[in-house]
């Protein structure tokens, strides 16, 4: 892969996405945004990769959409007139992807699709869609340089990358409403008393404290498992019954069972850790394909 | 207008809404319900009005339900035997509507519909529907002498008003199980902290406090936006998944950005405040409508 | 009836049900998931039985699955290719309820269905199922031995019992994510931190507080209205627009004022401890059962 707006580098199981145009505070572009989606896309199915840590090159982590650039910067074609149908009928067609579908959302909703476990290691100022993007990662930690803002009130536009789907389920629908509506700038304390980091951490250890807590994640754990829990979280607590996640459980713990379970049983029997062979691009469970499929 | 059970008062944009009936702690009756649905209805379209304080007056906020009216407290016609089907196929039928259809709902699914931020401003005693309408308004502040309950269980009867639906969304599923069995007054401190009410402020400073936090929202913004946020936060969370979300989202965007969003790049760029035209009563987009019509 | 590997123990309206395979640590088998299902399923309509209190014997609240038993300890036949198919239409055929269909979820399942609140007195170890069953209770007290872990990751296997749908609504996603991927044991105070217990109590007190708990829920209460309260609280809030909450809502208001709701504002006017006579046994009305349906 050849990247330029984001580095791409693989240590050990551990994939480090690195925003990475520290000259311009790690703006986001739409070549950044094409960049993320082909990383994750392509890491949901690497079997090289066992996780992923998304932080900023230099002092922040992403200053939100590149409002430098000339031109239209939300690189809309403002002669459509796009419709709630559009969203349904053609949400393929490459005019409405280029022209009418969010950018930001097309990454969290790629983020939201990967089978493995996602950490934002939030270093710097994450504004706008730089603060949401964090929200379809699983676990946030900051900073204490960290500045997260969801500013879009301010230029008249409204929150984006699915983040209405994301923010209320992280820390509830009133904190959520006051974020977007005051659009302030919150330091990293308060994002932490607010529900949205994990903890606040000395800069210089960030990204080492990113990397021992994915590898409590990923290390002697099977890849299958570890992928069908992710998505079951997200997309199970979403449904109106939870009938609907009995369903899934079933056949996820069936297939986890009859595979990498036995090794799982048998190691914890034999007060060993486990060897998993299970592959997350070959072996996922017949359903899941079925399951995840997006919504008409 | 011309309102007896609430005053509703305008200044700067911000309407101020006051039950009032102080002399019977503000309870509520069929007729102060109607009324708030007519304020919150009203003040939707208007484009004088930028946000919403809702307050008590007197001592009280709201002292639940009017149970020293004579007769049968909740108008119910005891002859109908109302069946799910009639909630689904006769729900504007005047008979469901004035019989069948709980009142306290009606009004908070008249807040829910509302364009505008919504702050409760928690002078006093808030108990029965006098708790659960603040469920729909976005943020909840509280004067020390607030005491807040969900006291129905005491009566033999449910909690109402939607409740069931919004208070597990700001206070998380087994707080708010608690919250209605026990059926406890809980102070304002408590309600802080399981997460009810934003801040405690002294009894002499809450209004202006709600209106300066009020002010952060609604000063430089673009009425469009808001409406737009507001709506998106509650609803998107509420779908199975992340993909509805982007659908809106990217309408949104699309609209606020040819509109709006202009001369809020163009004022960021000049590091001046910006001056939004748009008007929430003629410039929502055409898929708002479609968007928000309740379903069958 | 008679169990073995539980105690049902009914004493003024409150059932007992203690895990009782204290030599086992009351570690999880077949046998007590049976028993676990009967128990809540005959307590659900027993109207002896006003709410219910789960606790374990010994040392241990929990094990989690016995994994001591020899051969294929989540007993399903191997031969089996279950689909998500099959999850619709064949679940309640025998092959897929024993080879297919998650014991623990069967357990969640018949506690989410039932009329009757439930308290988890976590008096120590509480692992894998015996963690995950907690969560379809309402409420979890924690003695200061307890020790919780979503450990499903470590041996290979997926968190289960419709874990996926609890915890996040307890939890918030990310706490529920970071749980489940680290699969660690959390103590006491970690877990009432994280928002998953009420409350930490001295091992001796434990059962006593529980007890005390559950009496402010049960005694003067209507039976009906909490039956209907805990339904409404659980599904309402899972549907995608507030409406729907308003359709259940107006139902059950209707039905409680004109049965228990008039002995309760008769008694509140009278300033004296109301007397339900309701049963949730025989008096639940009509829509109840077209409402909680499970979905096909």
């Amino acid at each position: 892969m050849n990247y330029s707006a984001i580095r791409y580098e693989v240590v050990d199981g551990i994939l480090t996405l690195t925003l990475n145009r520290p000259d311009q505070l790690n703006a986001f572009t739409p070549q950044m945004a094409e960049e993320l989606i082909s990383a994750f896309t392509h890491a949901s199915d690497d079997d090289a990769v066992r996780g992923i840590i998304v932080t900023g090159a230099g002092k922040a982590f992403c200053a939100g959409m590149d409002l430098s650039a000339p031109g239209n910067v939300f690189g809309l074609d403002e002669s459509q007139q796009p419709t709630l149908d559009d969203m349904h009928e053609r949400l393929d067609d490459p005019a409405i992807v280029k022209g009418v579908r969010d950018t930001g959302g097309r990454v969290t909703l790629a983020i939201f699709n990967c089978k493995k476990p996602v950490i934002a290691a939030i270093n710097g100022a994450a504004v706008g869609i730089g603060a949401t993007m964090t929200l379809a990662m699983d676990i946030r930690l900051a900073s204490d340089k960290a500045r997260i803002g969801f500013v879009f009130g301010k230029i008249g536009i409204v929150p984006e990358a699915c983040s209405s789907w994301f923010l209320p389920r992280i820390v509830g629908i009133s904190q959520a409403l006051e974020w977007v509506y005051t659009a302030d700038i919150i330091d990293a304390n308060e994002a932490q008393r607010g529900g949205l980091v994990k903890s606040v951490i000395a800069p210089e250890q960030l990204l080492d404290e990113a990397r021992k807590l994915l590898r409590r994640i990923i290390d002697n754990r099977s890849p299958v498992a570890i992928a069908l829990a992710r998505q079951m979280l997200y997309r199970n607590t979403a449904q109106p019954h939870p009938l609907e996640a009995h369903r899934i459980d079933s056949l996820a713990m069936f297939y986890t069972s009859v595979n990498d379970g036995k090794e799982g049983v048998q190691s914890f029997r034999e007060k060993r850790a486990p060897e998993f062979k299970s592959s997350a691009s070959r072996d996922l469970p017949p359903f899941y394909e079925e399951w995840t499929r997006e919504p008409r």
